[in-house]
């Protein structure tokens, strides 16, 4: 349980108050933070009460979108993404890439853009004392989220830059499926800036954004890739992260009374 | 259009001789066969009905469902289709690998019993003179049907076999998001035993099998994989097979003239 997080987004209804608060009621010690509540509550007060509560921050959701197209504004919204961070003293801030510009077929582009507009943050980044880690997604959300589809293609794309700047999520969802995963894990070792975990259920929900299952009501093996995670040399918080509508309408504290169950019967070592 | 292929699939209402038929009105020499409706009409029946009207049969699909728990059953299966293939003198027989067996989160085990299955196979193909070709799938499919994820990981699992015997397809919608797949294109030189194409469509519809589009409807860059398939020495039929339920509901000879018109459009180079 020590190294338990709980991601916002898996109480997708709560404000980031109750986000806290239902952490502190049920022991989890850590948070993964969205921009979106902590806006509503303002930057600074929402650093106040997560530190007030007791809590770490093992994230910051999220930057990215690097394939917009108007480049200045994507610039913007990430070193204001980078400023929170730093506020919050989150271990990282979580980078979805973006997906295809609209109306473009033009995969290498985007991914060349995506390179691009990372090696422009990084400076910043590190003057503020942040992390960014990259994310592979799923596949499945290469059209339209992440271009960054395996671990090997974010570490090549994280390997220019210092490691302390620049790390990797390794997301169970994302990855779990690769026959290179054992390997891009081992190759991993130093840039993990975050580990998170919801499992892969079928059939796959209608709303695939939404497709994201309980740990062990699903078909991942995450002690296997927590114990990857762990030979890599990763000691940070594991972050449960799981979208779901089924789920988003069900009690806060039913939900995080699962997410611990769940955690301490499929992903602890 | 001498290189198009219509598979089956595309107009799933239709029975074998109305395929047939619907392909010789569209000028399209090619046909990839499915093994329910061609023993609907019985293997020989089937052959001589194909070969009358002149088309070429660009692939037999489909084998496979090798981690199916009766062993035998699916060698016996398998064993039947490569008859099949060898009957209709097929270009090859797609194999779709199978996804986790029931109840089961051991994706490497899976995956050692893929190539188990596929080695057992090989000599009876090879007396058979029959090409098995391994459909490496999108990670989307993974748990439920096919652990064959990646072209680099089906060019592994071939190259213990001679290549006449064992090839891989290469097919746009489980292939293109992938940051590795010019080097695997190109490293599937000689192995290349089918070119389908699709197209990825978002949303993705709700059923996930049923989810791809027609070439020029989604995200893919058909020219460029064609470039690399023919730049790899692939000189065969190029099979346009595409799952989708509102295609189904349309007229065949519409869905062929589209099929026609998109390929010339999107594909050919």
């Amino acid at each position: 349980m020590n190294r338990l997080s709980l991601n916002q987004k898996t109480v997708n209804g709560c404000t980031l108050p109750e986000a806290v608060a239902a952490c502190v009621r049920a022991g989890v010690p850590s948070i993964g933070v969205w921009r979106e509540p902590l806006h509503e509550v303002g930057v600074d007060a929402g650093a106040a009460l997560i530190a007030e509560a007791g809590l770490r921050v093992s994230s910051l959701c999220r930057g990215g979108f690097f394939t917009a197209p108007d480049r200045a504004e994507v610039l913007a919204d990430n070193r204001r993404a980078i400023d929170e961070t730093a506020a919050l003293a989150a271990d990282c801030l979580v980078l979805v890439v973006g997906g295809l510009p609209e109306g473009s077929r033009d995969l290498p582009a985007a991914r060349a853009r995506v390179a691009d507009v990372l090696a422009e943050l990084v400076p910043y980044a590190a003057d503020h004392g942040v992390r960014l880690a990259l994310e592979p997604m799923n596949p499945l959300y290469c059209a339209d989220r992440g271009v960054l589809s395996t671990l090997g293609q974010a570490l090549d794309l994280a390997e220019p830059h210092d490691p302390a700047v620049v790390g990797v999520v390794v997301d169970t969802f994302h990855v779990w499926w690769d026959p290179d995963v054992e390997r891009q894990i081992a190759r991993a070792a130093g840039r993990i800036a975050s580990f998170q975990v919801c499992d892969w259920i079928t059939p796959l929900p209608a709303d695939t954004l939404l497709a994201r299952g309980m740990m062990g009501d699903g078909h991942i093996d995450f002690r296997h890739l927590a114990g990857l995670v762990a030979k890599a040399g990763y000691t940070g918080d594991v972050e449960v992260e799981i979208f779901n509508a089924d789920l988003w309408r069900e009690d806060p504290d039913v939900v995080l009374a699962r997410v611990v169950s769940r955690y301490a019967e499929h992903v602890v070592l």
